[in-house]
Order: structure tokens, then C-alpha cells, then sequence
């Protein structure tokens, strides 16, 4: 990859490496602090490596949240996807901490696949194209275990009747100088994607609770609009907590590309492929000999296998640890650590693959039949 | 009312004394002559005061609508209202060509209600106003004798689901630059009202025939943007007509305005109160006094009362050439000529009182339960 000189983070592109305390900064969100984890851990009588490990890295107004449920307010989740093609392993972060507070605090998921945005935002992209990926994407997205009755999922072009009376009211305190600013729309684009994010904002009203919306930060300038309005209609501003982006199997920098296939690990990849990605791509932090590893160590700070292991597939503290120190003594050579990470992976994409299957018979639950989902058929949101 | 210099014509204002010559200039569309006007009689086995009094003034591709119907190919019609506010006189007039052309053709007709329209571009119009309004004023036009079978009545927020694909395919070939130039939209315009453009623009393809649209040229721009991007969506270029405003009752300049009452007759008004603001506002060519009217005679060129006989009231020709000469040579008052208008313009609202009573009965068949209605419940346009 060549080496980019600037960070450049919108919904629509990352680029270059992300410096996240320079994020919470420039965003101008809370690091999410050891305190703030315990104290969801307390209330969810449970612990998320995401959570300890600092995978989410910065919030808004999560302490609200965890105020809303303590005191028996409640609050409600929502996240989404925007169907361009294959799922990664990255894509999924946002949707295992969804799923994770959803089980530990018993709350509604609303998850929106914005096919009509993925559509206005490419060129090459065809409305078909998008809804063939909204259906494909909503398989990958059930398969990590939402619960069918309290979970609603959507595709825009399919629920647009019930949100488009809420997102004209939205879009009417909205005016082009502001999402200019916003999200950098220029004379040239075109009046659909103009208007697109007042749909987004419409699901951070589906209930009269506080909304958290677990999603990499990129996604935060909608929720900045949202959170300016908000109060006006009535409801709460939106929380937030953002996740770092999982690094790209060739280094550090930017975040997996759907059109870089060699970057990434998709949920449909096999396990030969998957074992060849890793041992052929996967950025070593180890020495360029084994003798000189065996000397001088490797380095886990920059080694991708291990930072996946970290970020996702080793939940175990004792172990991570132990994979870590080895690693960086030398013991744990660099071929050594990535067959760990492919076991892994391939694990959980076999686990993945026969829950994918199981959810092309649940799908209609989250779209239709399951108790929120045949409540919110019948919601008209004005 | 004020005397404007300039005169501004965009779809939501309408100032200053208009000029048609001037109007058929500027927007690049065709007079409508009386040759095409002897065509569409032959066409129609049938003549209508609108056209051979010129009431409607241009056209674009009127003579093609002609070649396709002569041919065979067909062709259907499509006109709309902003529901604001109660109906007066001047609204009906695209509506009454309509259902001349529906009834001699017979082609479907589709009448959207701009109910997304209206309350995005102003202020103080809330949603449940423009569609409460948007079922007054489906009563007013249903009550002009359109054919249910044939008519396709529907509201932007309610029939959005059928339309936001193919919404959203027009939006992306058109940009804020175009959307700015065009209706002159600027950086503190709500986004609602940018998209706007690309939901009116949908029903021109909702059949792959030519689609005639009689309305004001007020609502030009619409149309000049569809035929820039209709024929790469494998359409037709949008034909129009489109007519004369009909002169406020306060003098010949600029449109009735439901903001000022007494300049326009309401669909609703009872006799008296017809009778009193003719008598009070309806601006007259006549002159001051009985004994120099009888010696100079009136003006029927600036005359209300006789401009709206012939705009709208007084079809058989003889009669309104009579009324003319008797006019201008001082033979009939101007207290006589209102009197004729008076008669008639109350003979009309009584019959429409009556048929407006009779569309509440019968709205679900343009709305849901007609032949074409019932079609396009099930039509998904993308």
C-alpha cells in the first residue's frame, strides 16, 4: 500500500493511518474509559473483549445509557450496513457488540441495510446489485445469533413508507450548507445522496429510549446532525460507541477493502483460502530469519495475526497474553502464530457457514414474522 | 396590489403581470397554434373552449402526443396538486383539460398530491395539514367527473414504496448544480426540497407511453429536467400544455393567491358569498359612471368578470361574442356583466357541491379499489 501522509475518515472512505486519540478529538467524543467498561460489565454481569480490550475505543453518552438502565429507562440498539458486496471479518465487530449487548441487556436491535445509499453512492453500483447484497449481507448478519423476536431488520427500499414521513421532517431542519460541512457534498453530487442522511437518522427515533449505536467511527457525522435535532422532535440524541478498525491483513494502515481482496478475510472465504491469505499476505511483525527471531523476538505491537487474534478471535486474557510474551521473546515464530490465527478463523467461518444456512429459513422472523419485526411493519414513523 | 417591474415565475411563486410570449421565450416551449388545436379536435371528435380560445397557450410535443395516438401507440395523462389549502377556481383549470382529454381519449389519468412537497417548502405547514388537505382537495378533483376505472389518485407519503426505487434512480442522474440552476435552490434549502425534484419527475414513467401533463408552466422546470434523462431510462420525453393563470379577481396581474381571499372564488364558497366579492373585487373594464359607460362603452380586455366568463364559464361562443360586443358598445353594465358571471359561476359550485358530496363515497376507487388504482398498488416502479 502506498504510504498516505493524511487520515482521511468519511462514511464513504478511509484512508491512511488512523491516529484514534486524534479521532476522539477531531469527532469530538469521549475515550471510553476503564470505569465506564466496569461499569457496563457490572451491569451486564459479564465482560466483552472488546469492551477490556479496548476494540471500542471511544463513545457518546454510553454513561447516559447505562444511567437509562439502571434506573429502568431502558434504551435500544441500532446499527446497519451498507450492502456493497461480501462481508469481511471487519464488518462484523459492530454487529458482535450489538449482539452482545442485546443478549446481555435483553434489548430491541433495529439493523437498517442502506441499499438505496450504496446505490447513489457508486456509479457502478445498480439498485439491483444492492438489494441482492442487502439479502446476502442480512444471512451473514443473523448468523451471529440476534434474537429473532427482538430484532428488526430492514432494507430502505423495502420499509420506505414507514420512515419516509419521519425523514422529511428530518430533512426539513437540514439544509445543504450543513451537510456540505458535514460530509464534504459538493455541487456534483447528486440530490438522492443529498438527502440520504435524513433516512439514516430516522431509525435513532424508533423508540422513545435512548439509542446506542454501535458502529466504527466513520459513521459518527450522521449521529453529530442527529444529535442536533434530536431533542427538537422530542426524543434523545443518539450514543454512540465507536470501534477501532480491524487492520488489513498486509499492515497496519487504513481498513479492509472490499475492492483489495487480499487485504481482507471474507465469511465466505474456505479454508484453503483463508490459510493461504493469511501465510501469503498477513503482515509479520517478526524477524526476517528464524534465527534472528529466535534472538531478537518478534514484534506483536505490528503483527496482524496477532492484533486479529487480539482484536477478535482470542478471548481468552491468559492466553492472549501468553501468545503475546512468546511472540515477543522469540519462542512463537511468526508461521507458528499465523497457523494459530488460521485455526481460528476457520473455526468460527465453519460455525459461521452452518448458522448462514440455518437463517435463510429465520430471515422472515427479522423482517417480518418475529414479534418486533411484524410490530414495526405496522409502525408508520411521523 | 402592488405593481411589480419584473415578473418571477418558479413553481412555488408566481409575481407581477405575466407574459406569455415572453413565457414561451424564456422556457423554450412551443405556442400552441391553431392548427395542432384543429388536430386534436379531429382527434377528439370534439372541440374545448381551453383550446380554441386559447386559455391554453404552449405546449411541448403536443404534436407527437397526436402522431402516437394517431398511430396507435397511445398515450396517458398526468397532473398533480400541491395540497396547501382549500381549492379555488383557478386550480381546476389543468384538471378540467385533463378530464376532457381522459373522457375523448380514453387514457388513464394519475393525479399525485404533493403532500411531501408541500410541507417541506413551507414553514408553517405541518404534515397532517398538506394531507388533510390532500384528501379535500382528491375530493374537489374527483367531483370534476374523472373516470375511476381510469384515474389513479395518490399521495407522496403514502404511495412512496411504489415509486422511491425509481425516485432514487432519477436522483442519481441529477445534481445539487442542476437542482440550483434550474429551480434556484440555494445552500440553506432543505435537503427534502433538493430530492424533491426526482419524486415528481417518477409518474412520467409510469407507463412506456408518452406522457401528457396539461398543467402551468409554472411547473416547467420538472419537465425540462425529465426530458434531459427520460430517453436513457428507455421513456419518453414528458409532453405538456400548458395554461393560462387565471386572473386574480383584483385585476389581470399575477395568479389568485389562497393567501389573499379576495382575489380568488373557493370551491367552497356559498352564493353569497360569490355574489359579494364579485360585486365588491372583480376588477372592472367599465367606466365610472352609467351615463359614460353608455357613451364610451367598457373594456372587456380588462375585465374580470368577462375574462373569467371566458376563460372558464361561458362556453358556447356566440353567447361570449355577443357579450363582448354589448360590452364594449356600452350596452351591458358592468353590474349586469357580474350578474352573468354571479348565475354562472354559482350554477357551477351548486353541481359541484353536489358531486363533492357524492367523491367521498367514491375516493377509494381513485385511491385503492379501482381498475387502475388496483394496478398500481401492485406496481413497483425502479
Amino acid at each position: 500500500m502506498v504510504k498516505k501522509e493524511t487520515t482521511k475518515i468519511t462514511p464513504w472512505e478511509v484512508e491512511g493511518k488512523v491516529d484514534y486519540d486524534k479521532l476522539i478529538r477531531k469527532f469530538g467524543t469521549s475515550p471510553l474509559d476503564q470505569e465506564l467498561v466496569k461499569r457496563i460489565e457490572r451491569n451486564a454481569g459479564a465482560s466483552h473483549l472488546f469492551l477490556r480490550r479496548g476494540i471500542f475505543f471511544s463513545h457518546r453518552d454510553l454513561n447516559l445509557v447505562m444511567d437509562d438502565y439502571e434506573n429502568g429507562k431502558g434504551f435500544f440498539l441500532y446499527t446497519g450496513r451498507g450492502p456493497s458486496g461480501p462481508m469481511h471479518i471487519g464488518h462484523i465487530i459492530p454487529f458482535i457488540m450489538t449482539k452482545w449487548f442485546q443478549e446481555r441487556f435483553k434489548v430491541n436491535v433495529y439493523i437498517e441495510l442502506t441499499d438505496d445509499e450504496k446505490f447513489l453512492n457508486d456509479e457502478k453500483i445498480t439498485l439491483d446489485y444492492s438489494r441482492k447484497w442487502s439479502y446476502e449481507n442480512a444471512l451473514d448478519i443473523i448468523a451471529l445469533g440476534f434474537d429473532p423476536d427482538k430484532t428488526f431488520i430492514f432494507q430502505d427500499t423495502d420499509y420506505i413508507k414507514n420512515i419516509y414521513p419521519m425523514a422529511i421532517k428530518v430533512a426539513k431542519k437540514i439544509n445543504f450548507s450543513l451537510v456540505k460541512a458535514v460530509f464534504g457534498f459538493r455541487n456534483d453530487t447528486n440530490i438522492g445522496m443529498i438527502f440520504y442522511p435524513a433516512i439514516q437518522i430516522v431509525p435513532t427515533f424508533f423508540e422513545k429510549k435512548r439509542c446506542l449505536i454501535p458502529a466504527a467511527i466513520d459513521q459518527d457525522p450522521y449521529w453529530r446532525i442527529q444529535r442536533d435535532i434530536a431533542e427538537g422532535f422530542g426524543y434523545y440524541k443518539a450514543a454512540a460507541i465507536h470501534n477501532r478498525f480491524l487492520p488489513p491483513l498486509t499492515g497496519l494502515e487504513g481498513k479492509m477493502s472490499a475492492s483489495i481482496p487480499e487485504t481482507a478475510i471474507y465469511l465466505h472465504d474456505d479454508e484453503k483460502t483463508v490459510r493461504q491469505k493469511i501465510m501469503k499476505y498477513a503482515f509479520s511483525g517478526g524477524q526476517a530469519t528464524v534465527e534472528l527471531h529466535r534472538k531478537l523476538g518478534g514484534n506483536p505491537d505490528v503483527d496482524v495475526s496477532f492484533q486479529w487474534l487480539k482484536y477478535l478471535f482470542e478471548p481468552d486474557d491468559s492466553k492472549i497474553k501468553k501468545i503475546e510474551e512468546e511472540y515477543r521473546s522469540g519462542n512463537l515464530l511468526t508461521g507458528e502464530l499465523k497457523e494459530i490465527l488460521i485455526e481460528k478463523i476457520n473455526q468460527f467461518l465453519e460455525k459461521h457457514r452452518s448458522e448462514r444456512e440455518k437463517a435463510k429459513e429465520k430471515i422472515n422472523e427479522f423482517t417480518q414474522n418475529g414479534i418486533l419485526a411484524q410490530q414495526m411493519r405496522n409502525n408508520i414513523f411521523e
